[in-house]
């Protein structure tokens, strides 16, 4: 059995190439925009919010200017005036619609900032409204569940954390990416241990660290939409700062982490003291100690959260159809979310 | 049967008391620090990332100033030095030798920015590194759940947001805040009946927005530590945008509500929408509609957190006596918390 969430999680490596190419040159507007901008922030919300945290870290941690994230409230219920003339906002929504974003965005126009909007779809409130429009060319997605809608975010924000760093080629190797997607969705080395394991818990956590921490918290969301169940997912510090209480032999945890770089020691850390703890440990990326090893893509850190959140896709579409839900269609969801009762309908 | 942990919560109206006290000197020292600042960071973890939340969306609301959340492993593992010369830091530890944060106020000063403690212990490491330290003087907590250190926090980020504000008094009403405390910890009118309602089900989520998701915040952390499960804690903008596929007759939501302002409404809506998919819900401040409500506090909005929060933790302390579990020393944890595996010893 197919679903099209597998389809679009397999169409991954095309939507990524065709996205760099579509925004490769657009980097010289956005650096031209972002001139004087000293801090970048980022409003979104759902997974668009989870690629959203992704390039937050990338565009400190790459381009070493500071970035963090917009509470929509602020504009959209309590309608206040803040100061954003030193700022760069960049909002997220792969619809492009949702009426909180479009409205946070236009209330950071008249704080001052400059806006940027990253959408897939070129011709959306979104995009019309803003001073820059990244589209993203992901092509039409029907599951759900957004995929390969979110890959291509997240090379956006790769290609925008590489437009503000001081010197151009910040990030290297995104040329790459398509052939180690490709590599791990073909293989799908290890997904059918991980949904075992999965299979064998009622609970289930997810936890990263750093860059890796927005594939933990969008995984952790995927899971909770189309298993049904609720799923945390946790930077590892949080998590050790309480959460970890939780942690038992009713739980599978799922540790996300790159091949390489400085959060890589304290993740394979964690794997005995969760184990100690008496749960199950999926690694993503992680083979040592581990219940069940899903293969990692063969990039650097810095672009991992790509390959990594494909390969824990495929993980969670294995898993919502081992527990017998549909994952193309999770109950009560639908493909443009607005966010407000008022706006439901 | 008592605990340390109620007895603490019924503290709360002396120690804040005292911290406002201790603190509303301050103010005046936080306004020379902050002039040029245009971006207040806060950084933080567990019940201290709760009340920097409250700090977030106070310091945006009532002071106009933007306020976002710094990501401390781009201090303390990436080690990437960030321009932060137009940021004021402030950085909130109860303990204030949580090393992570030790670390990160010791980064922002060096990438430039002014920084803040705040901290329940004037001679700890954090307040010693800080420009300014704002020590909140809640007294000895002895329970592992934060809860009066917690409130204090919560004055402690009042009286910032007021000092931040263009012109002073922006805050009014804080000393009316232990009154209204003490009124809702001794009444404890609601509480055995939605601890009832809670112990019902096997699953909790609480929901709250804008100045009122930390508490939502806080709340589930509190009963994720205390009772042992998974506890999601969200906006309802991001509940209704995915994780609502998890609400059906297994859970009791709690919804977090103050008495007025521009979210009451959104928050009214989601209850007979909570209640369509099956859940049962606990009104904090919030009575129609509800299986369960809990007074919430005398004050609006701006200051209601502070009560909204004593309130539910009544219902967690509760909650885990009715699980039969011990509130004041949940399973696997410390209380002064330490975050990466190397330290933990």
């Amino acid at each position: 059995m197919t679903t099209m969430m597998r389809e679009e999680i397999l169409e991954q490596p095309a939507a990524i190439a065709r996205t760099v190419a579509a925004l490769r040159p657009r980097t010289d507007d956005v650096r031209r925009l972002a001139v004087g901008r000293r801090q970048v922030l980022f409003a979104a919300r759902g997974s668009s919010d989870n690629a959203a945290t992704y390039g937050r870290y990338l565009t400190e941690i790459v381009a070493g200017r500071a970035a963090a994230a917009l509470a929509p409230s602020v504009a959209t219920a309590y309608r206040r005036r803040v100061d954003l003339g030193h700022a760069l906002v960049v909002c997220l929504s792969q619809s492009g619609e949702t009426a909180e974003l479009v409205e946070t965005l236009a209330w950071a126009r008249t704080c001052g900032a400059a806006t940027v909007a990253v959408t897939n779809v070129g011709d959306s409130a979104l995009a019309r409204g803003a001073d820059l429009a990244l589209v993203t060319a992901a092509g039409p997605e029907r599951a759900i569940p957004a995929t390969k809608t979110f890959t291509a975010q997240l090379v956006a924000m790769a290609l925008l954390a590489d437009a503000l760093a001081p010197t151009p080629g910040a990030v290297r190797g995104i040329e790459r990416v398509p052939d180690a997607v490709a590599e791990l969705v073909r293989g799908r080395s290890g997904i059918e241990r991980a949904v075992d394991v999965l299979l064998g818990r009622p609970r289930t956590l997810v936890t990263g660290r750093g860059l890796g921490y927005a594939v933990a918290a969008e995984l952790a969301l995927k899971l909770e939409e189309t298993c049904l169940r609720p799923v945390p997912g946790l930077s590892y510090a949080d998590l050790r700062h309480g959460p970890i209480a939780i942690v038992d032999d009713r739980v599978a945890a799922i540790v996300v982490a790159p091949r390489d770089g400085p959060v890589l020691a304290g993740l394979t850390g964690l794997v005995p003291e969760l184990r100690s703890r008496g749960a199950a440990v999926v690694g993503i990326g992680l083979a040592a100690g581990v219940d069940a090893h899903v293969a990692g893509p063969d990039l650097p850190e810095i672009l991992a959260p790509i390959g990594l959140v494909a390969a824990g896709q495929l993980v969670v579409e294995g898993l919502a159809r081992g527990l017998g839900l549909d994952p193309d269609a999770p109950r009560g969801l639908r493909k443009v979310t607005q966010t407000d009762p008022e706006e439901a309908g």
